[in-house]
């Protein structure tokens, strides 16, 4: 094949590494990491919002079908290689707001991995239990789910957005 | 009882009464309604890019379990009730960032439900043959999840924010 040719194929398959890397590079960007972990975790925050208003404070009529639905979505979130989105680079950076980790989120990675299991092994009873439709029952486990979160708020989340 | 005590105890009760109105009217803002839809979708998003690098365009190594959890999140999410998120008063808020919901998502109710449904079911084929761990064939469902996300944006999101 003619020399043009040649440039033309070198020319597309450059363009479309280059392109491949940018894709690559966007997903990989700190401020789109940062923002699906916000994500993640506002959308979790829903739907413990509904599981408290039916089991917990009676604010909103239980319906089973709902809450194991919510727990579902939980689990399956905390399941899905959250830490992932808190690769090098994001430790400051801004998502949907100012990030609230603390410097030590991306330091203890004995004392993360330890609230993290905690995490996942409770939200995973959650969505258990709340299969079986007790209301009681999964007030209880909602309530070491919230404390499972809180675990973590307290250690490696700030109070407020950082300035 | 003292009249001192009944008193307290009246506007004890006002306080908590009107605490748990400000809850629910925060759980009800349409700020935060679509902030919550907007973290569903950006959370659905990330899981899929996951499972298009690693099936479709093949710039990660196939990882099963990476894939059946990225597939689970996506279907737990869609069945997580999202259509209460676009409650009354919801058509023109701002979440994280101006919402770009058309008007016709709040009036086509029949048009809304036909692709709302489609996309359920398409999701949670996705997580059904994604647990079986053939790459092919969650490469071939991939894209009609792909297809039925594209099936709402054509007809109910805008192309770029409403201003």
């Amino acid at each position: 094949m003619g020399a043009s040719i040649v440039k033309r194929k070198v020319l597309a398959a450059i363009i479309a590494v280059t392109a491949a890397g940018a894709a690559i590079a966007a997903e990989m960007k700190p401020e789109y990491l940062v923002k699906v972990r916000q994500s993640g975790y506002t959308f979790m925050a829903w739907n413990m919002g509904k599981i408290k208003a039916q089991t917990v404070e009676n604010t909103a009529p239980f319906n089973k079908d709902e809450v194991a639905a919510a727990a579902n979505a939980i689990a399956a979130i905390a399941n899905s290689g959250m830490g992932a989105l808190y690769a090098p680079g994001t430790e400051k950076a801004t998502g949907w707001h100012e990030t609230k980790a603390l410097p030590e989120l991306f330091t203890d990675k004995e004392g993360v991995k330890k609230v993290a299991m905690a995490f996942n092994k409770e939200a995973n009873e959650l969505a258990k239990v709340a299969a079986g439709g007790d209301a009681a029952a999964i007030k209880a486990q909602y309530g070491k789910v919230g404390e499972a979160c809180k675990g973590c708020h307290d250690k490696f989340k700030a109070k407020e957005e950082k300035k």
